[in-house]
């Protein structure tokens, strides 16, 4: 790993155990790396699955697999490949995935489909099946690991391993949710890869965790964006194993099935910012809020082009209150928006409104706010009750030296 | 302005005089800069015009006014103030537009909506009238300039003057066309502005000028990125002043339209490819051409998705022949694409197709043409006729530079 993110947390979180979870890491040696590469999760019988996956037209055969497996609604096992991502390599790619599966479930006397298989690193290479096998060999037998472990092995070019956990009362019953997540580090020539996973010891049922899931999604991963590119590879996977013995949650009118939604919406978010903490490059952590729009759905298309605007984020990196580039990118997005109706702050501080400068407003609580790490920008359209959040970084000659100083 | 950009033209072409046009600029010293930042430019009664303009929701009250009066299809008089955007003003920008408009038609005795008006600059901030106004005093008592002076005039952070010719044949009387423009040079906080002037000697229906300028566009301005960012203010306007005496065009069936939408498309690639060519921080010029596609606006998105990653633009600045990322960029467009039919060329040679890596391809020639300034990279769809080309430059440290490293 390079050096860490300013952004980083002090260090990785306490995370419980959860029942019903098995992670082992081996060195499967899929690039010139000392350290290990390959994740191997066992999951206890009758695990529930649920996931979303890249929207991308070119997604590779992992992402394939998983959404063909996801559907199913059951899970056995989780193998994470770091350093080969294995996708735009045709049919010889989706071999190395089904001999992956073919060799857990195996292994585990389940199905293939029972078994979720990730990859990240470079791209337009097959993934040699035969490093993969001797990986999961060395991995049946090695010794369990603890989550930092599995969460440093997912990494490739991230700066520090990444987890989190919350937990809910289910009657009484007291379940955990634990993840760990990978991204957005690249290397020169590899793919943004983001990578989730979620583990609960929770019972409820695969179509509830799918759609829990999917709406967590909503306000978290897709609420992101480093660079505004899209990899071939992004995966998260919630994984439910049961043991927690609480009543199973087969609807959101079940007891229990609010705080849990809650909690794994708290979780994805915490991974989501995690990620977004060490975007290549980033000095800061950058929070858009936009209200007053049509609907939600403009509000996060305007806030998004907002956060993928490399003038805005240039801006925040100079510590610049720029606040006619977010006019700019508030502009281009081709949403509803009424120039004269606009108001926007910085941190706690009116800049613009009502189609103009705020007549002397204090630039000092502004400069003090963009000289931290926390950055706050909030938009109001002053249409209708429309509103969403998004989270980026800034975009700095750090983002430039990890992407093209280096050759592949 | 700052060190030219090094894919420069070595020099300012030598452009014709336009019968009809008279430009003359001044200084009404909007920002603390030693040179001219006004330009006026007179236009013989009977002028037609056509223009384009930003698809900003935001836009400046110069792009507002230009939108009215473009209809009115006739226009005697142009201003470009520099240094000062007007944009995000309110009611005193406004204003500021209608007294500008007003004294030129004062001076000229024609109607305000005969006057086009642009600006450029730093937004937020009114464009003060009375410098505007003791600008145009100077403007309309000095000698008139040439093309050089007046493209100089209008620029901002641009490294160069930028300006084109081109000429048709119309039923036997040779007609001129001379362009200039400015953009994408930004400072911060300054705002991206391109603004393109046209201006012919032809006869030609305004109608028939906007249908011209608009498939123009299309393929010019339109297909050019920087870095995705679109501004406030963007504008081309052409201006035809009817002296060349040739048989007024009034439709494309007649004689010489042909001949005159080719020159008018000429001009405005050249035109385009030189904003591009000043790119902040560019090293390389980089035209990518998708064919295969399902139709040319899918082609044209696809393409754009390329030219706008900043993963793309990067690995161009670090000569890296990153096919892998140009698949992440089609991927993340929306638009139907098989990975399993995609080829990619770098230059002439074929690195990936089939969805993967054309096996030994020879990587020599492929790190030969990504040394040079100008880079080609063909995608092929594999699904049907749609095909588009857009032009874009690379992602460098200067671009930072430009935009981070200095406060507003």
């Amino acid at each position: 790993m390079t050096e860490r993110s300013p952004l980083a947390p002090a260090a990785f979180p306490d995370l419980p155990p959860v029942a019903g979870v098995t992670a082992r890491v081996s060195r499967a040696r899929y690039k010139n790396w000392d350290r290990c590469d390959l994740t191997y999760v066992e999951l206890s019988e009758g695990t529930a699955v649920a996931g979303v996956t890249t929207q991308s037209k070119c997604p590779s055969p992992e992402v394939e697999w998983c959404r063909d497996a996801i559907p199913l609604g059951s899970a056995r096992a989780l193998v994470v490949n770091a350093g080969n991502a294995n996708a735009f390599t045709g049919h010889r790619g989706r071999a190395a995935v089904e001999a992956i599966a073919a060799k857990v479930a195996n292994h585990l006397d389940c199905q293939p489909s029972d078994v979720f298989i990730s990859s990240t690193g470079v791209i337009g290479v097959p993934l040699p099946v035969d490093k993969a096998e001797a990986g999961l060999e060395a991995a049946f037998a090695a010794a369990p690991c603890g989550w930092e472990d599995a969460a440093t092995t997912i990494g490739t070019t991230d700066t520090y391993a990444k987890g989190a956990r919350a937990s809910a009362m289910i009657g009484g019953t007291r379940v955990e949710l634990v993840g760990i997540i990978k991204g957005s580090g690249m290397i020169a020539p590899d793919m943004a890869t983001m990578l989730g996973y979620i583990f609960t010891d929770a019972a409820i049922d695969p179509k509830l965790l799918q759609q829990m899931l999917s709406a967590a999604n909503r306000t978290s991963f897709s609420c992101i964006t480093v660079d505004s590119d899209t990899s071939t590879s992004d995966t998260v996977l919630a994984f439910a194993t049961g043991k927690a013995g609480n009543a199973p949650l087969a609807s959101m009118e079940d007891a229990g099935a609010d705080a849990f939604a809650a909690a794994l919406d708290d979780l994805c978010r915490q991974l989501a910012h995690l990620v977004v903490r060490d975007g290549e490059g980033a000095t800061k952590f950058v929070e858009i809020a936009v209200e007053g729009a049509e609907s939600d759905a403009s509000a996060h298309r305007i806030a998004l082009s907002i956060a993928n605007s490399p003038l805005v984020k240039t801006a925040i990196a100079g510590e610049d209150a720029n606040w006619g580039r977010v006019v700019m990118a508030i502009g281009k997005a081709g949403e509803p928006a009424d120039r004269d109706r606009l108001s926007i702050r910085f941190g706690a501080t009116q800049v613009a409104s009502g189609g103009l400068a705020v007549e002397g407003y204090d630039e000092a609580p502004v400069a003090a706010h963009l000289k931290g790490q926390d950055i706050a920008i909030g938009v109001d359209l002053g249409l209708g009750d429309g509103r969403a959040t998004v989270w980026t970084c800034d975009l700095t000659h750090g983002y430039i030296s990890i992407n093209a100083d280096y050759r592949s």
